[in-house]
């Protein structure tokens, strides 16, 4: 059974209550209901390092509240202040702190984050250009007063893959990645296209590969801000590589071995695993543990 | 091998000319370039049904080109008319073409048609509110003049699926469809969730199922907008269903007997099936076909 990470958040979207104005305000007036701590964008911690949440007092004054869904039907709800600056950039100590969480809190986390970064993101409608847009559906939408149009959270489909060939499997590494780290080729899934077109064409853009049977093996979100990763694996008949540098600095054939070594962080080994939280992480041991 | 609807475009998205203003230049200037015949967002059929090309000179003057690819090496293009209207309202008129075009020209129309749409939908920038946005990349992505943001082209990734238990599917209907007719279960896939973490969701809120053992089939495309759709199997232990009447008008389970005679059209059948660009019709196929 794969864990992957920013998965089993015990919440209950509760969409039942996202549309009904007098539920939701019960669920706003409830003495039990939770605010998600946050530094600007990123998890404020307690000292087992978990999630912190507080009353719905503590939210600044004029913020409205997202419904993040229930816990044993208790309300939890994440405050969207405005003036938040954008999480465009990861700390290192988010990573770490998000490395350190159990996965079904980050994965409280990621849906709370993705959808405060999207509201940022996305005051003014773009249909119309109106910065009279308000929060919708208990957080999950944006309505613009001028022209009525509904906006709803953003959600980029990406998928990640291994390419497999003569027992190895290719892995890639970005210019931007950490020294000696290699991981999975990945891409956004384009309109028009299905998740096995979408492997495919990016195993050829990036790598010059041309590729058979995609496979599904499978997902999880990703919150910076809000993807989609779909990790599959895909049949090379022809190893032969041409790079696209200005996506990849290298990418190399690595077999079971290598993989094991990798993963296992032995000294010597032919490159630096993703972190766990990371689907490519889910996808190299689940490459491993297959028969 | 699975074929589902809105796969197989002959096209090669070309993305190394997309950030090559002197290829694209060069595409524009090729001879051979052909642009998308449309009818508002609607495809212009030729007297086979199939899509038809002409050359740029046939594009509104000022309208921006949108480079969908190369087929054999030749530029292929769709012009963005501003005044097009939004093609929200699918006639059953496009359904009846798109349902008798080969899939892979309804493939090369979903990618353009979508596209389009996007552009329709995203003149200003959601950051800013600016209406000084200017198409990129060669028509996959808009930049925002004012604050330098940039947008890409939106999917939307869905998951559709049938629940099983003891040799029966779930099939509902939506108060929209025609007379008869059944399908898959379906909805968004959210902020901070997985594809198999939606399918659990989508089918306890609107039929209060719960499922294990969430299995991805196959995806394609949908371009009305622009979804992604993923279809899935889940096993179900209790079937007992309570039926969310604001998202499905009925559900009901239909064994295997029952799910050939409907998709093989028997008089009597319990359910008109989705038609075959549908995923859904693929994955009752699938279903079928699996041993």
């Amino acid at each position: 059974m794969l864990r992957p990470g920013f998965t089993g958040s015990p919440l209950d979207r509760a969409d039942a209550l996202r549309n009904d104005p007098d539920a939701f305000g019960a669920a706003l007036s409830d003495w039990r209901a939770r605010l998600l701590r946050l530094d600007g964008i990123d998890p404020v911690l307690d000292e087992q390092g978990r999630l912190s949440w507080g009353s719905l007092a503590e939210a600044p004054e004029d913020a409205p509240l997202l419904l993040l869904g229930l816990i044993d039907g208790r309300p939890h709800f994440a405050a969207l202040d405005y003036d938040m600056p954008l999480g465009a950039t990861r700390s290192p100590a988010i990573f770490r702190a998000l490395g350190e969480m159990p996965p079904e809190e980050a994965s409280t986390y990621a849906g709370a984050r993705s959808l405060i970064d999207w509201h940022l993101r996305h005051r003014f409608c773009a249909r119309c250009g109106s910065g009279d847009t308000a929060i919708h559906r208990a957080g999950w939408g944006r309505k613009c007063g001028n022209c009525g149009t509904e906006h709803f959270p953003r959600v980029d489909p990406v998928v990640i893959m291994l390419a497999e060939h003569d027992g190895r499997v290719l892995v890639g590494r970005q210019p931007q990645y950490p020294p000696g780290r290699y991981s999975a080729l990945a891409g956004f899934v384009e309109p028009g296209e299905s998740v096995e077109e979408a492997v495919a064409r990016e195993l050829f853009e990036e790598a010059g590969l041309k590729v058979r049977d995609v496979r599904y093996v499978v997902s999880q979100p990703w919150p910076f801000p809000s993807q989609l990763m779909m990790a599959c694996v895909a049949a090379a008949d022809d190893p032969t590589l041409t790079i696209d540098t200005t996506e990849l600095e290298d990418a190399i054939w690595v077999d079971r071995a290598g993989v094991e070594a990798s993963m296992a962080g032995e000294p010597g080994a032919p490159f630096l695993p993703p972190p766990p939280f990371a689907i490519a992480h889910t996808l190299f041991r689940w490459w491993l543990e297959r028969e």
